[in-house]
């Protein structure tokens, strides 16, 4: 039986994103992805954890070796407890990498977990969870940026607001 | 058998930098790594091609998973040829990064071979191989930031010019 | 009667500084330039709605084929209401860049609405509305930085605060 | 008679790429774009100052209100005796961004010219004309990163070469 | 008796890391240092101004040419109150530049207030006070980041909440 | 009599420009600078050592504090001759700041010497010697930007070349 290496990709993922699912299509080529939705957000969500992680789930169905999970605490912790020594990112620009390169240190710091970076597909590079929701909460059009489903749950949640 | 994950690690190596050994060893312990050593830099190498490849050998002859080769021509021609999908690369800092976005961006499109960049670790973001040789052709010390038989030869190589 | 290139300089002019009129000034000289003043800034602003206007009015007042105006929603739709297809956009620092080259690519996408930047003249490259009324808050002297009935009302707010 | 705004948009073009005609095109929906190839560009180029505006000429040929012309000397200098007042400029990146920066308040200073930025389209933001001639001259495929025109010389010129 | 260069070090210190520590002793071999905690912080600190002040002080007590105070108001007041015509800070990332830029800039123009930086030793490169927080309260490990003491008080604070 | 930190102010000065002059003046209001030409530019320089060394001497004669002096081989080696423990540097630009980091830190490792880092004047941000070059060969005016002597000076070179 092969030996797989498992890899953690954390997000909050609100929503997620077809950049998101760009990566982890990518990553799964190559690597066992674990997709970990993390509990709590700094600032409150549009989705909660259930909607979040059932829009990932629903996103990834189709691919091989990803599964889906959730996670609180320490992001090395979780990888540990998982059997993963590997965390997955994706990198758009040069601020999220500075960012990034703080926590991956930190992170190999803390329990040795080490972080494998991609970059962002040039189509999905100007993409975040945070510019769609801005977009949609103003009435844009958000198709072709997340999957059609949470398109329609984010107009659904702003016209209730 | 299991299945392993290969990954090229490539680059000029003129010299190999403890920067370089200790990404090496960080990957390897994920993956099985092939250092590929270019056979054309742009610039007239301090030490040949031959050098290059004894010193990555010498400096790795004690890791598992890895492998030295040199290469010439494309680099995802070269991957493809070695039955690998991946690519590895260090990253410390911004200026590091976008070229190397471009880079990974355009090996993707040329062969849809993939790039993995992990951080350098914080006591080697400052070292870079054209540091070490102006620091060695002026007489610097360079112990601790090269394999020591490397600043034997840096030594001997400056001093007979 | 000449064709006329319209561009919007968007904003939240919160206050309107001095390097915002220098970006105005300049773009006045090639297109004819609607500046709008954004409804829903983020935060609760220092000056009204009604008050950012007046300031910016007051400011351009002395401007040839700069319009003063307000907007709400997305930024594109209001565009292709006015009848524009351009934005105009002051850049000072690689921060600014990243995010702005997100928007930029954003509302290409959303509306077929080009952003052309200019580069803040170099006196001005250190100054934005926060850092203004961060300085003014705590007393200091935003002389030449803001229009000089701008820093009048700063003051009082700031002294009945 | 309409009041026409024009701007040069300057380059080596060595060779052209579709970023390059990408700009062009979007520029030349607002504005009258001159293309000014440069007759000296500070390294020996691949093609001949006559073959490069033949490249462009070529792949602009169905374009409206785009010019394609050769300077040499001071950029702010060409531009007065063109008549206009503006330049226009892709940006890719942070690095190109603080170069152009630079250049954009000289050339505000030089002669009251100034530079306007558009940003590359996602597609085409890993793209320049060194890692074009680096990817064919080491026999990779160029298709669909520059005109096939242009394509089929760099792979004649590489082949006599 | 020898004239003596003052300077400030400014910051908010919660907490008080081994990185602020470190450049606290680099700088005070060359310049007699004030560490000015930060009454008002823009966020609710986790310590209070006296803890933070007293941390500080507990960390420092070894160290000659170091003295410990707290300020409000605008720095350049505060700095000449002081006799001191420098501020020191430490720089560790590009974001951190562009910030600390533009606020030298502005002290440079309120007061002729100097602002020299120094370099983040490469360990302490990814450490900041916020990153600590996050850590901590998620029950890792800070030991080496932050005193001993200050680690145990973070560990006391995040088990109280 | 007073203890004097000084500070050396390297560089190749080819030709010295209003920003250095600057950073200049604005280090030796607070310490004595001894500002070090480079002997072995990368490149061949426009001015002789001689022709450097006297520019920056004809520039800085009515400073106080200001020496004047060359040097070879490594800086950290020099600094040490001189009893200087300092380096100071100008900063503009994002590039500048990563590659100064890099030196910052080697210079640390080889002798302990720390380097100060001054940010440029919003006036000078967009200058170096090298741009300055530029502009003189194509003819452009570089008054304001370098002292007037040595424009004069570049204006005879460059017509004589």
């Amino acid at each position: 039986m092969p030996e797989r290496t498992i890899a953690i990709y954390p997000g909050t993922f609100d929503p997620v994103t077809n950049g998101h699912l760009d990566i982890i299509a990518r990553a799964a080529a190559h690597l066992d992805v674990v997709v970990a939705v993390s509990q709590n957000p700094a600032k409150t969500p549009l989705f909660t954890l259930e909607e979040r992680i059932a829009h990932v789930k629903e996103a990834t169905s189709s691919m091989d070796r990803v599964e889906v999970d959730s996670f609180d605490g320490l992001l090395v912790d979780y990888s540990i407890r998982k059997g993963a020594k590997l965390i997955v990112k994706g990198l758009r620009a040069v601020s999220d990498f500075e960012y990034e390169m703080q926590m991956a240190q930190m992170n190999v710091r803390l329990g040795g977990v080490e972080t494998l970076f991609m970059v962002a597909s040039p189509s999905y590079s100007f993409l975040s969870s945070s510019l769609v929701k801005e977009v949609a909460r103003l009435g844009g059009d958000v198709e072709g940026l997340v999957p059609a489903e949470v398109g329609r749950r984010m107009k659904e949640r702003f016209r209730d607001a």
